[in-house]
């Protein structure tokens, strides 16, 4: 069976992604599918190099184009760097955030534009996009609750306020679906695991048998 | 006399554009015009940080596109951060290299495309493109020669071999100003100072005339 796809995985924080990533790379796994489970900047030294560049909260003042074109150049050299050649060597992908994120959160919820932040991404990974991409819906509230319960705290005013931005973010993720139907499959991400990681499991077979 | 214009300069090593800048810069405050001389990531802290990536002789596998959008969101910050405001308060900008650079460099010299970089260059810019640029035009053999006069010794297998990637470069711009002959102004930088000063002077004025 042929089984280098390129998966990623995208939605808010508190969906489960990681969780979901780790339960549905072992069960490729023990039937024998040999797989990359990443995500950027994943190691690689100089995408490193530039999230440190990013997430510096000394540099308060950067500029919002500034800041997307230092996410498509880390994009671009873990691509390049680590998922290619493991393309090349016949894995199958499974990437936590790609270009979705971008249009969704910069394109999309800061305002820039879809079209324009996909234009920078397109130049960063040459037009190669994921075979298939899996969002993980939620509702905002029951995300930041999700991640609040986990860190024992109540929401304060400021998590209410970025209330708002989240919301804007789902909004620019069906926005893309909408440009991606074929690639792009919705799981509702307000299930138990355990039903979520069925969710997936069945369309990855569904594009390997389509492949 | 409106003089905010945005003027760059561009050409290869040893082509004296340094040198000309501050001589132009001098000669324009002398008549009274509010002058910022820069150049790229000129002391803006974040720029600086993302040059430091670029030049970090460590990253020595960091892919040409991931190069090409560092320079790119080096170039956002340094426009947005020093230039633009410079501009609202109504001074004359004069930059040492800057989008055609890209062009020349990247797009035609490595290869990557001219419209490819152009539009990677256009998001970080949101299109605000110079008033007037002079490309000061040279055969790279006389500016690598003027070079390695200046660091006293004599050019080496390396040098020779770079000359002909020297030679896309000024073939490179060539390219770039058939794009853009009203904007681009081509003055032979093989002749003295004072005479490349000279018609440097005289096109800055034709353009303020025009203004």
């Amino acid at each position: 069976m042929k089984s280098n796809l390129f998966i990623t995985f995208e939605g808010p924080e508190g969906a489960g992604k990681t969780t979901i990533l780790t339960r549905i790379t072992e069960r490729l796994r023990e039937n024998n599918i040999d797989v990359l489970a990443t995500r950027e900047p994943g190691g690689i030294e100089i995408a490193e190099k530039i999230r440190e560049v990013i997430l510096n909260p000394e540099n308060t003042a950067m500029d919002e184009r500034t800041e997307a074109l230092l996410y498509a150049a880390a994009r671009s050299q873990h691509f390049f760097e680590k998922v290619e050649p493991a393309m090349k060597a016949g894995k199958m992908i499974l990437c936590d955030r790609f270009i979705d994120s971008s249009l969704a959160y910069q394109g999309y919820a800061r305002g820039i534009g879809i079209d324009e932040v996909l234009s920078i991404n397109e130049f960063a990974i040459g037009k190669r996009m994921p075979d298939l991409t899996i969002l993980f819906d939620l509702n905002p509230a029951v995300g930041l609750a999700r991640i609040h319960a986990h860190n024992e705290r109540e929401l304060n005013r400021l998590d209410v306020e970025s209330l708002s931005f989240h919301e804007k973010v789902r909004e620019g993720y069906h926005e893309v679906v909408k440009r991606y139907p074929n690639r792009i499959k919705v799981v509702n991400a307000d299930q138990s695991v355990e039903n979520v990681v069925e969710d997936v499991w069945r369309l990855i077979c569904e594009s390997l048998d389509e492949k």
